[in-house]
Parts: C-alpha cells; structure tokens; sequence
C-alpha cells in the first residue's frame, strides 16, 4: 500500500492545525506578515524578490546560460517548468523528473534556490530532494488532492491563482496546504480570465493588492502569463514594485525565438536587463532592499 | 514503488492513439458519434437519458432513499458524491471510500448504474471495484496528471468542463484520457464562470451544442451546478432535450432541507416528479427514447 | 428650443410612476404577468412569437424578399436594421430614416407589424410614425436618456440585455422606461460577454428564465447575436420555446452571402424553414399557440 | 428642426477626416504622441496628471470645499458628476445643469480647469459654455449617437473604457467621435467586469499599457471605479505613475461618509494626502513633472 505521508525524509512535524482566516473580516494591517524563505531568500519582508528564468527546462545547455543570465542581474530565485501543464497532450510535455535534475546542476552551479512546477501527487516524492520549493499552477490550484499532500512537505509552495478562481478561492486552497501543517505558502497572481482577448489574460494586480490585506503570506506577480506580452511586462514589474507588493516571477530566455513552449512571451535579455535596471531605481524610492 | 499503470484488474488495452481531433474544423454533422455505455445504459444513441441523485452520499439511509426515489422516476443512472471537491478545507469534506462502498449498495439494491467523482490520483484503483463510471468534476477538468491515468482505465468517464475552460480546452482535455486508450468519454456542461451572479455560474448551453457538434463524445448538460437554483432546473432540462443533447443530470435529494452539502440546489422530490413526467412529453414529441 | 416631450404625436398620458419592483425579492409566479401588443400580435401570453427578418435593411428588393419570406413561414414581427450601432465608424452605418420607410412598406404589403432599433434620441420623433415598436440595443441598454424618452412614447418597446448587465441592472433599465409611464417593455435575452470565445457570446437561458421569474415582462431570445452561428439557432431556438419564454428574435437573410452585415450569422431559408416546422411541433407538444 | 451641428458657438472647424488607426498592428512607439490640453494642463507630455474630486456635485459647500481640497495638494483638474448615470431611476439622479454651474463657479474660484459628464445628446449645447472637457462614462462608450456628436466640440474628450469593451472596440469608438473632427481625445481605463467580486471591477491595467502602445491618445487610470475601495487607491494609483500612464483620475469627498453617492468608494482627505505625497516621490525617482 501506499503511504504518501510516511516516507518523506523532509516531513514536517504537524503541528496543531492553525486557525483559519476569515474571509468576512475587513482589510485590515493588523495581520501579521508571514516572511517565506526559499533557502536564504526571503520573501515578505522589506525586500522585493525577483524569480526568474525560462518557461521550460529544454537542456543542459539552455538552463545553464538561463542560470547565469538571472544570476548575472542580480535576480534571487531560479524557476524553469520541468513537468509542464499543457493544453493538448500531443505539445511538448516537458523533461519531467530529468528536467529538474538539471535545473538543480544549474541553480547549484550559479548559487540560486530554484523553484518549479509538480504537477502530479506522483511525482512530489521524487522531486522533494531536488527542489528549493515547489510551485503549484494555475490549473491545480483546485487540486486539492495535491495541496492536501503538499501541506505535509518542509518546503515552500508558491500557490498561483487559479485563472478562474476569487480571492476568497485563492486564500482557502492555501488554507488546504496549512491544514497539513505548511505554513510556508507564497500566493502569487498571474492573471484571470475574462472577455478581454487583446492580453492573452488579465492582470488583477488590484485583487493581488486585496488578497495581501486579506492574509499573512506574501503576494508575488507573474506578469508573463498574465499577458503573453513581452513589451508589458518591464511596465507591469515597475508597477508592481511600486504598489509594494513582494516580488515578481517573470520568464525570460537566453534565445526566445528559439525557445520550445511560449515562445513569443518570454523577456529577451535586453528587456530583462532593462527592466531589472528600471526596478532597481524604484526600489531605491522605495527604499526596499533589491536583488542580490 | 508505485506502479499505477500495471497493477488496475481492469487495464485497458492499448491500442495506438487515436487522432487527435482537429478544433479549427467547422461544425460538421459527419463525425461519427460515440456511443458510450455506463453498464446497460447507453449515452450518445437515440435516447435521452438522465443520471440523478444526491450532492454527497450521507448516511446509507439517505443514499437508498435516494435511489429509490431516482428508480421510481425512471432515471438511468445514479450519481452522488463520496469524495468532495470543496472550496474550503474546514467544511464537509465526503465519505470517501465507505461514500464509494454505501452508494454501490444503493444502486446494486435497485438495479442502477453508478457514477461518483474521483479527486486523487490515488483513489482510482480502491475506487475501481466498486464504480460504474468515474466522474471527473470541472475543477479537476486540467489535472492532466489524473486525466492521463484515467486513460487507462475500462470505465466511462464523465468529463465535466472546467468552468473557466473553453470548449477547445474541454475537447483537449478529453484528449488527456484518449491518448492513454480509453474512448469512453462523455462530456458534461455545468455552467461557467462570468460577471453574472444572480445565477452560481452561467449554463452555456449553445458551448454544450458546439462542442457536440466539433466532437464525437457525447455531451450531457447539469443544470444544477450552472443555476444552484432549483426553480430553474425543470425549464432547462427540458432545453437541454429540446436542443437534442444527449442528457441530463441533476441533483435531487429526498430531504433536500437537511442536505449536507449544497441544500439550496437539490431539486425536492415534487419538482423533481415534475420535470421527469415534462421531459416525457417532450422526448415523446422528438421521438427519443426516455427513460427506463 | 427642444421640447421633446411635448410635440410626440402619439404622446402617453403619464400616469402615475409604478412602484419599482423589488430586485431581492425571492423568485415568485404570483408576479402578475404583463402582455404586450405589438399592434396585433399579442407578446407574454399563451403563444410563442417569432420575430424574425435581416440584419440590415440593404434594399428596397431585399426588405421585401425578407418579409415575404418570414411571412411565408408564418412570423408575426418583421424586424431590420435601419439605423446600425457598429463598432466601427468606417463601416456600413445603415439607411437611417429611408431605411425605416422602405421596412415600413414592406411590412405592410406582407401584412406584419414591424420593429426597428433606435440609436438616438434626435431620431425617435422622427421614426414614430413609422415603426410599430423600437428596440434597444444591448449597446444602449444603459443610455438611460434614450430609455427615458422612450418611456414617453406609447409604442412596445424591446429593451436588450447589455452583454454585460446583471438582471438586476437589466430590470432596473427597464424601470427607466416605465418611470415614464410606459409600460409596453418586453425585454429580449442576446448573449452576454464571457471568456468563452467559440461562440460570439454566451446565451443566458438561464438568466432569461430568472429574469421572467422576477418581473411582470415578458422576455424573448435572440440566438442570432448570441451565437453568431446558424448552425446553433436552431436547436436554441427550440430549448427556448421548450424552456417556457415568450418567443423569438432571429436574424434570416434571402441571401445571406450578399448581407451587408453580420452575412455569416444570418439563417439561410432553408435552415429557418426547418427551425420553424420544428418549433411548431414542440409548441404543439407544449399546447402553445404558435404562429401565424 | 434641430441642427445640432450648426448652432455651437464652439464648433471645431471640420478637417479631413483622419486617416483610422490600424488595429492589426503589432504595438508600436513610433506612432506619435497626441498631447491633450484641458485648458492649462496638458494631457500626453511628460507629465503625470492628477484629476480628483467628488464623485456627484451635491451642493455649493460641499464642491467648493471639495475644489479646495484637490487645489491644496496640487491636483491640475476638479472633476465631479452632475448629470449622473444611475442603475436605477429611483435613486439621486445628479443636480444636472445647476450642478455644472456650481462646478464652474467653484473651479474658478480655485483656479482649476474642470471636467463632468454628458449623459444625452440633449445636454450637450447647454453645458458647452460651462465646461473645459466633457466625460463619456463606461455606460455611454457604445452610445455612437452621443459620440458623433462630440466629435463636433472643441473641447477634450475624457472617454472611458466600456466596463465590457475590448481594447480594440474602446479605439473604435475614439475614433467614432475622431471623425467628426475633434481629436482631442483623452483615454480612461475604469475597470472591466469579470466573474471577480472582491473589487467592483478588475483594473485592466495591461490592458491600458496595451491601449496607450497601440494609439496616439494619452491614457490615464480611473481606480476608484475599478475597485471601490478606497484602501486599493494610493497603492494602485502609485503602479499608474510607475508603469509609465499618462495620468490618474480619483474621486475624493471632504466628507466621504456623508456623499449622496458612491460613499464607500471615496478616500477621504488624509488618504487622499498621503497618496499624492507618495506619487511625489514615484514621480521624483521616474524624472517627471507632478502636480502644480
């Protein structure tokens, strides 16, 4: 039989299940910040994080220039898709277990945690001595099954919203990665769907903004899915940093032209660099602590 | 170690994958139909054929009430929920495997079918002695991880759209399960997600009509789900017929008031009685099969 | 000066303003149901109507061949376009006033009553004495001085649904009209605005049926705009008859190819025959009077 | 007869209609920048405008004290609702044209250019003597007949995104009052309507971003609309200037607990202060003239 909660060598030790939030209460300061650490990053405290690197670990050669690309303008985190969430089974489904290991050689190589996408209960054992933390994406976050699991694991879970999902959605399926006994959730907002077509969807950077008065955990944005649209994302970075939210999750690719998923949406090493330039004065106004 | 796809006693057969349907194709009355049989009752013929029973399976006594109360109507097949795919981690969360094992009773007692929701991965083969079919629910529609290992499964599995989904999704996501070897897909439209809110969500009846028309599978409409009104339930199931879909399937409980899960949706008993003798008329009117 | 609420020749004698109705109100049977004539052809009663001809009026040859070809079928209303809202300002705009006479004589050679969309205030004086009811657009539904001075005018008005209008703000809008002392509203169901992009909006059946439920006015579907795809009229125009709503709006063009506007959404006569033989059997089964 | 297009004192000498944007092109920044100057205060350069004030006029007191407030912290233009488009018409309508002559008299008196609604065609000659720049709210985006007839002023047009509109219906119908020779358009994004109901609509910024690239006209942010929550305003109103917009429009109330609409929405004056005293800052550190 299987004992998924049994055999983890990382298990956390469970704790009495905290008190869930209230999703009636008013915005309020009072709520203590939770700070979340990806090894030695932490993310919610005076700092914006910036997490970055390609939509797909495609090979060795390709994660290693990622690597050193990020790592170069100062970004703290390491991400890549190892197993890949694809719309139709018959696209690039990823590099799967194999993918993580060289994300890890990379990150290793560069000195950066990393972070990536598990997709299947089945594969969160196999991952766990890889990962610096694990990421939960838009279309599981209503898989409670796999955040049930997830709450037992000693790592951090960054939980996307999912594209369809309210607020008080978001905050509860976190609450179902705390019941376990994790407290270390990161939620990040990367877009809703809604009528508006002309970005492929639409940044509610005004419910990330809402849900971090709502909770304790940090609020991150991902601007590249949210728009599918290299030439908004350098503004929307800046406007995120601005409005004081925690950090930012944006893919960028040594070669996008050449890149095997998602293609047209990642940054170019110009306009990373541009942008990372661009957060760095405002986060001076800010006066928040920036990138390495 | 775990080997999901070895040990099923009901392992499909693989045969090669079949081609995958081409979405940009117009509507076209040429696709052969699929005819998909949960047991006895065939979904995708001439009939019109409607699967019923409670939200959640509660108490043996509620579930049989239940099912006896379908049977007297004529219903096909039984549906109820064992494991509960809820919003919040702090409310009823099902009765899992004895739910599975309480409903098998009920429908073996009058001579139905069954259909209940799998959420894990990691119930599918406990869950494969004792079920029918497996219904996969609109917020699980893109957890490829279980849709692939559904795929090889001996089951039908009833696909309901994601609520944010577009039917080009929906029909790729029925994909995930083909492309293992199981053909026996039927699609279910439970409503959308939209700024309307006087409905739960907003039933796309003309979406349930063009995806029926771009696929082979079948396609059946739950109405109880798109309104969480059950005033509304009768005038659209009889839609849902007249339109010349493939079937229905509803909520009803015997005691709707004391429902733990989903009270204010269920249909009651007379206005269930209702819509079934309505729905008579109308299938005898469109010449189809109704009922057993 | 302008003085537009004097000089209408057909001026309504103001009563006193209606009580609004309440909107949180739970759903009732008990409202009184309200019956509008559209000079003979009674809407809200026992009877289905079908109101039906092109997008736009293009010509005097194909006004007529339109109404000849809706009167063959035995539709009670002629509708047209005289007056286009297009999105753009560099495309067909339509005939404006001539437009209106030249549906105006057709009409009345085939003997129906006919209806026609009104853009703008500075036009409904001058198209009294033409039409036999006006329509508002789902672009003007909150054009709350249109509304207004429609609520003068003693003529049906068909008041659409804004593809985004909750049924709240929809039966308030219709409120603006009858504050004025107009009672004739029938309101008409054409879609809203969703994610769901296969269809070019998402029909509401549900939302028509809610909203009957809560007001005294009857309410018909325009599948046509709803869909933008013949194929899906008529098996919706059936879920409408067969759901219990008030009748029909549908778009059919002698020779859709050749349509000015909206060519690709247009019945063609051979699918609008078949729709109309089929809704007279299921109104027959449904013991509803239905045509002409 | 009435001849709207003869008797403005006003009237713009009507050029060659312009050529129509192109919407098919990918986003650009050679298009050149069209500058908009309400009165003083220029719209479109370097700059970041302000545009505040109360949601409805609701008296003499209440504006003036309102056209102090902005005018203290810099504010460059007095905004507030006279002719008010209300979901019902059993609630406050607006002071109409009385309300306008309060607003010019206490903008003069603060030496601020001032900008309000026009709600019907009807209205539009009698506010022109009393207005620096008309505002067509959401509601009226698709009300062609009111555009066409501004595009006959000389004076600015604020035109606000339809709540419903896509980006490329929102250029359109710039360009529907553009033909009529006025091209003094100024852009207002003021939230879409999607499925999510913590906020009252969801800010599109991106989509503002997307429009500004893709157009000539200056773009600004209405967020008090978009979220209806005060505690939303400075932090989003900081990401406006941060991603580079062109401008900011905000209700606020010297008293927001006793405004006869929208109450909730408004800041009050010391969120109000801190706002502008942070958008001082932002604009420092992006190098760009602030406030008078």
């Amino acid at each position: 039989m299987i004992a998924y909660t049994l055999n983890f060598t990382n298990i956390h030790s469970t704790a009495a299940p905290p008190e869930p939030h209230s999703e009636s209460s008013v915005p309020s300061r009072s709520i203590p910040r939770s700070r979340v650490s990806i090894r030695n990053v932490e993310i919610g405290g005076d700092g914006f994080v910036v997490i970055a690197g390609p939509c797909a670990v495609e090979s060795d050669e390709q994660i290693q220039a990622s690597a050193e690309l990020v790592a170069a303008h100062g970004v703290q985190v390491l991400r890549g898709g190892a197993f890949k969430a694809r719309t139709s089974p018959y696209t690039f489904q990823g590099l799967g277990l194999d993918g993580v290991k060289l994300m890890r050689d990379a990150a290793d190589r560069c000195g950066l945690p990393m972070i990536t996408e598990v997709l299947s209960e089945r594969d969160v054992e196999s991952m766990l001595s890889f990962v610096d933390a694990f990421q939960v994406g838009s279309r599981n976050m209503d898989n409670t099954a796999l955040l049930k699991l997830l709450g037992q694991v000693d790592k951090p879970i960054l939980l996307k919203r999912g594209f369809a999902a309210t607020i008080k959605e978001w905050l509860l399926a976190a609450e179902y990665i705390v019941v376990g006994g994790n407290e270390q959730v990161v939620l990040c907002e990367r877009g809703i769907r809604t009528f508006s077509s002309e970005t492929r969807f639409t940044l509610d950077l005004a419910g990330a903004l809402y849900a971090r008065q709502q909770t304790r955990f940090p609020v991150v944005i991902d601007p590249s899915h949210a728009t599918g649209n290299p030439q908004l994302i350098p503004p929307l970075a800046a406007a995120t940093l601005a409005a004081g939210l925690d950090g930012l999750m944006v893919e960028v690719h040594p070669h996008p032209e050449a890149a095997l998923s998602d293609a047209d949406q990642a940054l170019t090493p110009d306009l990373f660099a541009n942008m990372m330039e661009q957060l760095r004065r405002f986060a001076s106004a800010a006066g928040r602590p920036f990138a390495r």
